[in-house]
C-alpha cells in the first residue's frame, strides 16, 4: 500500500492518507478523460469530414485508443488507491462530498471492467463490428436469417456479461446499467406497464379522432434556408458557438471532446421540415447538459451525464415540451415564415403548430411522434427481457415484433426492414440502451411539473423567444451536477418522489386533448 | 536478448532472428504511426474547427499523445530489437533494402530521441510555448527587446541539443538534420553561396528593367468563385477528394491524418487574388507527395517525406514551375475569366501571366515572388549560423537583419515587425529548417530538366490542362519512394549528381529574360 504515497509520515491520519489516494486517483482519471475525449475526436472527425479512404486507419486508431484507455482503467494501481481512499463504497466519510461521489463513480468503472477478461471485450468488439456490417446487408435484403447467428452470438456475449458483471435480481440489470446506472429491470417494468395501460387508450382515442393534416411539412423547405433558421433557434436556447459546433452528418448526435468543446450534428431534408429543426433542438438539449457540468467537475468522470435517461429527458424538453409547444412557435413562427416567405405563405401558426404534433401510430421509431413513441421502445425492451430471460429465441424475433407492433400501436409491419431489422443498436451489441429513450420522456415530464411551479412567467417568456430561465434552472438543478448525483438521486431532489410515468401521461393527455379536442 | 522473441530455436538463424526484429519493430513503429496521426487529427481540427474555448483542453490532449509517442520512440525494448537486427545501421545485409531502410530510419529516430533527457524535452516545450505567445505580443507592439531574452533562452537550449546530438563539423548541422537529414551544412554553404552570387545579379537586372504591372490581382475577387475555381485546379492536378479534403485555415498547411487521409488548407483574400490559388496550388504539391507513397510502405516511418526540402521541391514545383507556366493558363485563363468575367473582361492570358510572374525585392519572405525568395532564405540561414556560432549575439539580431536585407535585397526594414519579427520560426525552435525552403525551389529545378528530357510532350498536355504524366513521373520517381531513399539519393538517382543551384538559376533566368526582356 505505502508504495502509492512517497510521502512518510502522512498514512498515520487516515484522512490525508485518503485524500491522497483521490488526488492519484484524479491524475489517473485526467488521463483516462483525455484519450476518451481524443477518441470522440476521432470520431466526430469520421462522421463528419472523413475522407472515405481513410476509413481502415481511423478504425486502427480507434482500437489503439480503446485499448489505452481500457489499460489504464483496470490499472492494478486503481485498487490499492481506492482501498486507499476508503472502506466504503464512495471513501473515507471524511472526504468532501465531491470526492466521495467521485470515488462511487471510479470504483464502479473500474470493478465492472476488471470483471470482465480482456478476451471477452475484444471478442465483443470483434463480433459487434462484423454484426454491425452484417446488419446493414441483412436490412438491405429484409433478410433477418442472415443477421439471426449474429445476434445470436452477440446475446450469448451479452449474458456472458451480464453473468460476469453480477447482478441482484435479472441478468437484464446487469446491462440496463452500463446506460442507466443504478436502475433496476423491475423498475423499468414497473414504470412502464403504468405507461402502457395509460398510453394506449390514448393513442386509440386520438385515432378515433378527426385527423391533422401534416402535409404542409412535405413542401420544399431549401436546405440553405433551414440552416439559418436552425442557427437562429440554436443561438436562442442558449447553445454557444465559442463552446461548440453544428455540422452535418449522416444521424444526428452530440459528442464531448473536451470539458468546453460539445459539438452537435443535424441533417437537412429538403422535403420534410422536421428533420433538422427537431433534430438540432435535441442535440441542443443534450449539448447544453454537457455544457453544464459545474467547473468543480472539470477534467474528471463527474463531468458526464448520470444517465442516458437524464441525458434524454434534457433532448427531449427541448425537442418536445418546449421545441412542440405553442408559445415557441407564437416567437418563433414569424421568423420562421421571413426565411420561408412563399413556402408558408398559407399556413397560420396555429396550423403549423399542430402539423408539428401530429400523432399517428407508424412503424418506423425514429420518426414516432411524441405520443406513441414511448410504445415503440416499451415494444422493444419487452422482447430484450424475453431473449436475455431465453424466454424467447432469436429465430421467433421478427414473428414476436409483428405481434407486439399490432397488440401495442396496431400497425404490422410488412417486412422485416420495417420490422425487427429497423434499429442498429442490436447489431451494435446494445440490448438495455432502448428504455433510456422512454426514460428520458418521463423524466422531462416530471422535471417540467417542478419547473411550472418554480418559474411562473416561463411560457410567456419562451412566447417571447426567451429561454434563459429555463437553461439556468436546468443547469441549478441538473446540468451542474454532472454524475455526481445519480438520476434517482435528482428525480427526488426535484420532483420528490422516484419516476413515474404519472407526469408524461398527463402532459400529453393535456396537450393532445386540445390539439385532437379529446373528451 | 532472447526474451524478445517468444518462439525458441529461431535464434539459431541470424537471418530469421533479424527478420524477427524487424517485424518487432515495425509493430511498435506502427503503434507510434497511429499516435503521430492521432496528434495530427487534433492539431487538423484546432486550426480549422475548433470552437475558440476549447483550445486549453486541445493543448494537454496533444500534450498526453506526444507523452506517450515519446515514450514508445524511447522504450528500451528498441535498443535491444536493433541489436538483433544486425552491426550495421542499416541491419543485417541479408534483410531486403525496403527493412534496411526502415532500420536505417527507425535507428536514426531512435538514437537522436534517447540523447535528449526527458527534462531538456520537456524545457524546450514549455519555453517554446512561453516564446511563442511573447513573439505574437512582441511583433505586435515592434519590441524585439521583449521576445529577445526568450529568443537567447531557446537558442542555449537548442545549442544543448546539438552538443547532446552530436555532430561532425558544425552544431548547425544537428539542427539542420531535423528538416533536412543526412544534409551538412557546409553543403548548404556551397550550394547557397553559388545562388546568391548569380541571383543577385538577376533580381538587379530585373529592377532596371520595365516594371510589370500586378494591379489587377487586388480586384475583388469574392470568394466563392475563388472557391470553386480553386477546386477545379485542385481536381485537375490529381489530389484525390476521396483520399483528401480542402479546408480553411489562417495559415494554410498540409497535414497527414492517415495513410488515405492527408489534408490541405488554404485561405481567402478576396482583394488579392494569389493568396488561395497558389497556396492551394502548393498545399496540394505536399498533398500529393504525402499521397504518393507505395502501398508496401503503409504503416511504417518510411511513409513519410525523406526531406522538407524535398517536400518542398513538390509544393514549388506545383505553385510555381507549373503553376505560374504560360502552358498552364493557356489552359486555365479561360476557365479563370468565367468565374470572374466582369473582374478580369480587360486582361488577356498575357497580361494575366506577367502580373502573377511580377518580380520585386520585398520586405516579407511569405509574400516573396519566386526569384527573391531564396534571398530571404539565405538572410535566415546566414544570421542563424552566426547565432549558432556564438558570432553574432542576439541583441545584434536586428541591425543584423537590415544589413543583410539591404545587401541581398536592396531594401531596409523600417522596423522590427516587418524585419527580424516577421517569422514565426525562430519562436518555435525552428532554427534550421529556413534552408529547406530554398532547397525545395533547387531541387525542383534540378528535378525538372530530367522531366523535361523525360516527358518532351510535358507542356503540350499542360497546354491543355492534363497533368497527369507529371504526376505519373513524380509518383514513380519521388513520390513512392517516401523515406526510403535519402535526399541525397533521389536527387543524384533522378540528376546523376549532388544538388546544386545551376538548373534553378538557369529556370529563373530563361523564364524571366522572357517576361523582363532582360538580354
Amino acid at each position: 500500500m505505502d508504495g502509492a504515497y512517497p510521502e512518510p509520515g502522512a498514512a498515520s491520519n487516515s484522512g490525508s492518507r485518503a485524500a491522497k489516494a483521490v488526488a492519484e486517483l484524479k491524475s489517473r482519471d485526467r488521463d483516462i478523460m483525455l484519450l476518451t475525449h481524443t477518441s470522440a475526436i476521432l470520431g466526430w472527425d469520421q462522421e463528419t469530414y472523413l475522407p472515405s479512404k481513410g476509413i481502415d486507419e481511423r478504425s486502427a486508431q480507434l482500437a489503439l485508443l480503446h485499448g489505452l484507455t481500457h489499460e489504464r482503467t483496470i490499472a492494478p494501481e486503481n485498487r490499492s488507491l481506492l482501498d486507499a481512499a476508503g472502506a466504503n463504497a464512495d471513501g473515507d466519510p471524511s472526504l468532501p462530498p465531491l470526492d466521495r461521489a467521485f470515488l462511487r463513480r471510479y470504483r464502479r468503472r473500474y470493478e465492472r471492467a476488471v470483471k470482465l477478461p480482456q478476451e471477452l471485450v475484444v471478442t465483443l468488439a470483434e463480433k459487434t463490428s462484423r454484426a454491425q456490417a452484417v446488419w446493414v446487408e441483412a436490412r438491405e435484403a429484409d433478410d433477418f436469417p442472415r443477421f439471426a447467428p449474429h445476434l445470436q452470438g452477440l446475446l450469448d456475449l451479452l449474458l456472458e456479461v451480464s453473468d460476469r458483471v453480477g447482478y441482484d435480481e435479472h441478468p437484464y440489470d446487469a446491462l440496463l446499467d452500463q446506460y442507466e446506472p443504478f436502475m433496476k429491470t423491475s423498475s423499468v417494468d414497473r414504470i412502464f406497464t403504468g405507461l402502457r395501460e395509460q398510453l394506449v387508450p390514448i393513442v386509440e382515442a386520438i385515432a378515433a379522432a378527426p385527423q391533422v393534416d401534416a402535409s404542409i411539412l412535405e413542401r420544399e423547405f431549401p436546405v440553405a434556408a433551414q440552416e439559418r433558421f436552425g442557427r437562429t433557434v440554436m443561438d436562442a436556447l442558449g447553445y454557444s458557438r465559442d463552446r461548440g459546433r453544428l455540422d452535418v452528418s449522416a444521424h444526428p448526435f452530440t459528442t464531448t471532446l473536451g470539458f468546453d468543446d460539445v459539438r452537435i450534428t443535424t441533417r437537412y431534408n429538403e422535403r420534410f421540415f422536421n428533420s433538422a429543426i427537431f433534430g438540432t433542438m435535441h442535440e441542443v438539449g443534450h449539448g447544453l447538459y454537457e455544457l453544464g457540468f459545474a467547473e468543480e467537475l472539470r477534467g474528471t468522470l463527474l463531468a458526464e451525464g448520470t444517465s442516458l435517461g437524464i441525458h434524454e429527458s434534457q433532448s427531449r424538453m427541448w425537442e418536445n415540451m418546449i421545441g412542440r409547444s405553442r408559445p415557441f412557435w407564437r416567437h418563433f413562427y414569424p421568423i420562421l415564415r421571413s426565411h420561408f416567405p412563399d413556402v408558408l405563405s398559407d399556413v397560420d401558426a396555429e396550423g403549423f403548430y399542430r402539423a408539428i404534433n401530429r400523432v399517428a401510430p407508424s412503424l418506423i421509431r425514429v420518426e414516432a411522434d411524441e405520443v406513441t413513441y414511448a410504445l415503440h421502445v416499451i415494444l422493444r425492451f419487452e422482447l430484450e427481457k424475453a431473449l436475455v430471460s431465453r424466454t424467447l429465441s432469436v429465430k421467433d424475433l421478427p414473428e414476436a415484433w409483428r405481434a407486439k407492433s399490432r397488440e401495442l400501436l396496431g400497425v404490422e409491419p410488412a417486412n422485416d426492414r420495417e420490422g425487427v431489422l429497423q434499429d442498429i443498436h442490436w447489431s451494435m451489441g446494445g440490448i438495455g440502451y432502448f428504455p433510456t429513450y422512454a426514460l428520458g420522456n418521463l423524466y422531462a415530464a416530471a422535471f417540467m411539473q417542478r419547473i411550472n411551479r418554480d418559474l411562473p412567467a416561463l411560457w410567456t417568456e419562451v412566447g417571447e423567444g426567451n429561454c434563459s430561465s429555463l437553461l439556468s434552472w436546468l443547469r441549478t438543478h441538473i446540468h451542474r451536477h454532472g454524475s455526481a448525483r445519480t438520476a434517482e438521486e435528482l428525480c427526488v431532489e426535484i420532483t420528490g418522489q422516484p419516476l413515474s410515468a404519472e407526469p408524461f401521461i398527463n402532459y400529453v393527455r393535456e396537450k393532445y386533448r386540445d390539439i385532437y379536442g379529446l373528451d
